[in-house]
């Protein structure tokens, strides 16, 4: 067995790249030939014809953006929105990812307690076996409110699956200060999350001193990220809110490593929906939405390439 | 529309009893003849046997308790183990209880940020109407650790269909405390989250004084109970913990405002798998399972209303 962060960074030294694609589908802003395309298929039901358009829209992006990134992000709620048509298109997308030879991460951000927490594992993180779970995520992002123990069943079925884990520590939100940022003594609640994050990786480390439980760390917050870094030394970060929500390349330097391992950056939106924005909106337009994905996909990597040291 | 509150209450003064049935199923510990009733309709793909299972349990679990109870729980994570053909069966199980009269609160523990968290509140909080979703709950419980921002969509999607939220406060999990305890200036975590509950219940409250944002506060922990229920005055609260996890009635006794209203009480394993139980195991046996469910609940009623004020 593999372990995860091994097999992550495996693919993020083939691909040169930290970049992860968030996979968002919005029905509102598919490209109109997406939708078009999906209305031909499905059954006249509108969830049905909402989940055939994410569908086709995710796997679309998916052989785009496979030579070009090591990893993706499916969005489970949007997916969700939509019921079991979506559950299933969920599914059928996340398999498609890992075919095409790309680390899929689960953003379900679930969290239970016992065997509840056992359960949601065991649906989402499959590991390095596809086959393993109906969601094939190699790692799924939990949240850690209801407690340590509540990490544990999470990080057992992880480990047997070389399969990965994603706490939430400090997200990108707005508000996301209201908890995560309260003072317990002189130390925020999301560090007393990220010590035991830490201490969960350092207990599964890999050859390259990763662990298999990594944590989620706002690019909209720089100086958290570089703490947190610091604070996380064995942990994978998985970093959102680059792009649309607002943090460029340079809030995002501090959060890798010296060799340039460790981190994945996230976008979504302005990847997704490239086709909808300057300056792809005027070149391409919505008969090549597709270009205008690998477009802003190569002006990410370039971009964090122009601030991160050279992967070792 | 009616609001949540309101509807939660009527069915409790109906039903004369704040007793909530979980919905847990696990493969391992049904009664033989659900799973061959199951094995003989459902197809050789051992995800969809279990779903059928499952499903067949549920239904038959909702059959016994409708006349006596006022709302069910099922358990979003031990259909999600299963897949799409969890996640379908889920959704038929869910609509069942609805038509059975029951209020059904998803234990889903969502949580995300904006338009994902939207997307959430969209797929399972059906409200007042069971088509407005494709899970169609009453009510879903949610994670609030991602900030009090998070909360507002979940929020927002309940007021417009007459639905409810339970946000996850004081867990019944042993660990439960290293987070939610934290001590931040004399006041731990879990009691800054119980504010916010209490700031949007009082804000939405009902003409009994309930909102439509409850809180999800475990019957393990009865000083903090008591504690909690003094504090969000105007919050629905939602009490697992009693039954298997260990607590009685006396210790839940004081979730309850003095009018009996205002608290469900939760138990799920050991009504549902009340058959491998005694007294029931020797007494019914696999083939009068159902009878040992409803010889279960009924003690429940009973053991909570030697405690409780009268409903009025």
């Amino acid at each position: 067995m593999t372990p995860f962060a091994t097999r992550l960074h495996e693919a993020v030294r083939r691909k040169g790249t930290p970049a992860l694609v968030g996979l968002d589908p919005r029905f509102d802003l598919l490209p109109p030939p997406v939708v078009e395309s999906a209305r031909a298929q499905a059954s006249a039901d509108a969830n049905s014809l909402k989940a055939a358009a994410f569908e086709e829209f995710c796997l679309r992006i998916i052989d785009v953006v496979a030579p070009l990134v090591p990893a993706v992000k499916p969005q489970a709620a949007f997916f969700e929105e939509l019921g079991p048509a979506g559950s299933s298109a969920l599914a059928r997308v996340m398999v498609r990812a890992r075919q095409a030879g790309l680390i899929v991460i689960a953003d379900g951000k679930r969290g239970d307690i016992g065997s509840t927490a056992e359960a949601y594992a065991r649906g989402w993180i499959a590991g390095e076996d596809r086959d393993a779970a109906p969601w094939a995520a190699d790692a799924l992002t939990v949240n850690a409110y209801l407690g340590r123990d509540t990490l544990q069943p999470f990080v057992d079925v992880a480990r047997e699956r070389g399969g990965g884990v994603y706490v939430l520590v400090r997200t990108s939100n707005a508000g996301a200060g209201a908890f995560q940022d309260l003072d317990v003594g002189g130390r925020s609640v999301y560090r007393h999350v990220a010590a035991v994050v830490e201490e969960l990786a350092a207990a599964t480390a890999d050859a390259d001193g990763f662990g298999l439980v990594g944590a989620v760390v706002g690019a909209t917050w720089p100086r958290e990220l570089a703490e947190l870094r610091a604070a996380m030394a064995h942990a994978p970060l998985l970093v959102p809110g680059y792009g649309s929500q607002g943090a460029g390349a340079a809030d995002v330097a501090g959060a890798f490593r010296s060799d340039g391992l460790g981190t994945l950056v996230n976008s979504s939106r302005a990847i997704n929906f490239a086709w909808l924005e300057e300056p792809y909106r005027d070149e391409y337009g919505p008969d090549r939405w597709e270009d205008a994905v690998e477009a802003a996909t190569r002006r990410m990597i370039a971009d964090l390439q122009s601030v991160l040291p050279a992967v070792s």
